[in-house]
């Protein structure tokens, strides 16, 4: 069984090529759930439901959201003066409200998203990293956001430099039943091509975390986010600027020194074993290939 | 300023009518809640919205929900397995999204459907019969059942005869500063033509209402729900047969005994102050007319 780390775009990518190489009954993606937000009295899990929409094949060509989704309740909730920013389209809304209803009567967070993946008909698991809550707050231009304000309102690395990121509830947090097994059990640990700071970095600082992956007995590489020296999608050169991380391969590669076995990229990488291979996933066969050669690459470090 | 106790569409319609009598700023309806209901994570507030959408000239034909609504999450739902046997339209729940987003962050019911009021554009109050949660359920055929659940599913009226009802949560529950300032404030206080049983028992059974309203310098008439001898719409006769009423407007006048200073019907009514009027109010014109009729007939009776 592998097991994925991931946050948004990139990690659901790397989880969605692994479908192919693995199958649904072998694939389970730990996600990072610190950009979760309590909206419209309803608990949105973004990066969760983006890794399940991604696997079901659902998601949306804006990046996000389901396909051809409508959106008649947040034109409704604007008619009422009600405020917008986070858009969530009528199918999206539909996902939240299973989860909400389950986390109303008592449910924990990896049951109610679970009731998502089973909606979109996805057999892969999708655990959410914690079933606490963990919420990052972004301090930037003196002001202190909450995450997705921060990105959407506030406009992200397009705005004021990044001051500090602070993970709200991680001291109180712990991974679920479900992370730990997976992490034991699995063949290989992937930390997907998702943000080192904010989409990984809130799951590896859930306290346990580092300890269950340093002794579980597979290997764990990490896929560089960055493809011809670039971040391919979102803010992840301002966060890792403030993290005092280089936005290279190389830097990646240092920052998940401890945790990391090996690092796949695209360019060279140095102290540790490192695969360079073409890591554009922009297309099915690209995202099955690059997961093929990260999880032969992985299997090649089982017996270091 | 006119205070009218309602529960579903005969109280609305009487409110709808009133409005145009006495305008928005002296209008306030105090509407159960026991019909209340968390579904799909959402709080629902069928009665309050039911008034809430008439004052706004927003009523779908069908008789509930928001006109020319759509459907889109409701679809998603039954596309994701999701049991949607409590049919919300988008605009419907946005309403409710609206509710649900303020009784998370701790507001009160009232404050919460103000904000519903302030989204419809309904300058009339509509406030809550109180803030505490109280939950109608109907025992029949040897089973009890949620009253939503009852009504929709079980097939209310037409299923087996009602056992019992029970408020569950009244005894905890209290009329809302808002309520009583309403009540002691109003020249007139009107018990709308709804059912007496689940619509107006459960406002008048708040611990210290029918305390309030007999303080209260105003007098109190009811409009019968029955016309041309029946209730217009829904169970009514059912509940009464259940909790000893004689479905004739002389049987309401008789259950509101101690509440009352007069009664409004389209048939003989002896024992206490009555109007003989037509009652049907399938206009606006009607509505208005019954309205106008009503208050002018309690106004006669502030000497008393």
């Amino acid at each position: 069984m592998v097991a994925i780390l991931a946050g948004g775009t990139g990690g659901a990518k790397l989880a969605r090529g692994m479908l192919d190489v693995v199958g649904p009954e072998e694939l389970c993606v730990v996600a990072n759930t610190a950009d979760d937000i309590e909206v419209y009295g309803v608990h949105v899990s973004p990066d969760p439901d983006l890794v399940a929409l991604w696997l079901a094949d659902l998601i949306d060509e804006r990046g996000y959201g389901v396909r051809g989704d409508t959106w008649e309740v947040m034109t409704a909730l604007a008619d009422a003066g009600h405020e917008t920013w986070f858009r969530l389209g009528d199918r999206d809304l539909a996902l939240c409200l299973v989860r909400t209803e389950l986390l109303r009567a008592g449910r924990r967070l990896t049951e109610a998203h679970a009731a998502v993946l089973e909606a979109l008909g996805t057999r892969a698991r999708v655990l959410p990293m914690s079933d606490e809550p963990v919420r990052t707050h972004v301090r930037a231009g003196g002001r202190t956001w909450p995450f997705q304000e921060f990105m959407i309102v506030a406009g992200a690395g397009a705005g004021p430099p990044v001051e500090e990121v602070e993970l709200r509830g991680i001291a109180r947090a712990a991974p679920s039943t479900e992370v730990l097994e997976a992490i034991a059990r699995a063949e290989a640990i992937v930390i997907g091509p998702s943000n080192p700071v904010i989409s990984i970095g809130p799951i590896l600082n859930v306290p346990g975390m580092r300890h269950a992956i340093a002794n579980a007995a597979a290997p764990t590489v990490a896929v560089s986010p960055f493809v011809g020296g670039r971040a391919v999608k979102g803010p992840t050169e301002a966060f890792c600027a403030q993290a005092g991380i280089a936005a290279t391969a190389q830097g990646v590669a240092e920052a998940y020194a401890g945790v990391i076995d090996g690092v796949v990229a695209d360019e060279p990488v140095s102290g540790v074993a490192a695969l360079e291979i073409d890591t554009l996933m922009d297309t099915p066969e690209a995202r099955g290939r690059v997961a093929g050669a990260t999880l032969e690459f992985a299997r090649s470090l089982s017996g270091g």
